[in-house]
């Protein structure tokens, strides 16, 4: 499986994957799944995974082909669509088309032949704007209501996220609150795996913010997990019950 | 949906269930999902249900009318059962055969007559067990390795338990631990909800050593779900990225 986590905040937004994908258990390959685009000054766009590696692999490369053709124009490619409205429509149609077709060949096991992505970005005069894109190509959107979306194992990590994120949460707690939520996941579910990709885009910066592949032994994410950890069990030894 | 955990902690047994069950997000109702049948002195053994509701109710009034008929035996009768491990057998062969009935008139919705149960006890002269029966009948049980088991919706409320259960972990730790994974439960999935039954049952009693309903208003519970939210946060804004 995965665990994927975008962080829609008033000050910008916030997104962490994991890399693990699994054929069964005995089949546990690293693969990227944050994926970034960028036009600095005209738009940036994240895309993260979950699901079926050949349906997410086949869905990227045609999105990329589409914006590298030379008749690309703002119909055909995300980097020149007119809003993020478009883009998540044209990335929905592109994983609806890709998982049918995957599925097609796949006869019993059609079923597997699924994705799941989350699209966040921001246009030019745009707003930031965050996507939840279902298998069958149609989408959610973040709102400050519920101002992070999920894909994959996103149970674990819930409760975090339920308890300290709102709209005005900043981008430093929000990229805290993201790791805890990964760090929960990683402790109880085998399928999700280090290293981990974060992306940080600002409101109205263009551009990514923030890159960062955070490895095994990151000292920064050794020290939280640690931290969140002992503060826990500290928190559940003084609960009296 | 349903959470129910149960650990197994060398003091004693600690068991925990909602009460919500629903047939889609419009019909929701109150039902016991916690059972438990004891002859003081000779045995006690608490079952916990989670799944079609028509099946696991069948599936204990046929547990419970074996129990009564006056030709019972060991062979028929979880309470004259020379073993734990007979009693799993027992439920699981009640549980598969109810299963494989209702969903014979379900047809294409036969995939929805499934259940799984914890069942957990002792024998006088036997040790405390626990088991996790699946809808097929068969079974695993709880160890040191692994003190907890869990069914219904339990990724919420596992990250909680992997930090603080062993099997050494106390009796009241272990009532702690439960009802805080729970209260994780609540708060990020509608599809479980108050009220909650609790059972523990201290090791070579043969009774049930604490049998509680813990109502929406409960004090006790109110104060603790209270007090971790605080720590969570309190914790949360301590620690530095």
């Amino acid at each position: 499986m995965t665990y994927c986590v975008g962080l829609l905040l008033n000050e910008g937004m916030v997104m962490l994957a994991d890399t693990r994908t699994n054929a069964g258990l005995d089949n546990i390959a690293t693969y990227r799944k944050m994926f970034v685009f960028e036009d600095p000054g005209d738009r940036v766009i994240a895309i993260m995974t979950a699901g079926s590696l050949s349906v997410t692999q086949t869905t990227l490369a045609r999105l990329d082909e589409a914006m590298t053709d030379t008749e690309a124009d703002g119909s055909t490619s995300i980097m020149q669509a007119p809003s993020m409205l478009r883009v998540a429509e044209m990335v929905g149609r592109t994983l609806a088309d890709v998982s049918a077709e995957i599925a097609g060949k796949m006869d019993r096991k059609a079923e597997t032949a699924r994705a799941s992505l989350i699209v966040a970005g921001q246009r030019n005069g745009g707003d930031m704007r965050m996507f939840l894109i279902y298998p069958e190509g149609n989408f959610i959107e973040a709102t400050p209501d519920t101002p992070f979306l999920q894909i994959g194992e996103h149970k674990y990590g819930k409760p975090i996220l339920d308890r300290v994120i709102g709209p005005e949460t900043s981008v430093e707690d929000a990229k805290k609150a993201a790791l805890l939520s990964m760090d929960s996941t990683l402790r109880s579910n085998l399928s999700v795996g280090m290293p981990l990709d974060m992306v940080v885009i600002g409101k109205d910066g263009l551009r990514v913010a923030e890159e960062r592949r955070i490895e095994d032994r990151d000292e920064t994410f050794q020290a939280i997990s640690a931290a969140w950890s002992t503060a826990l069990k500290d928190s559940f030894t003084k609960i009296k019950l």
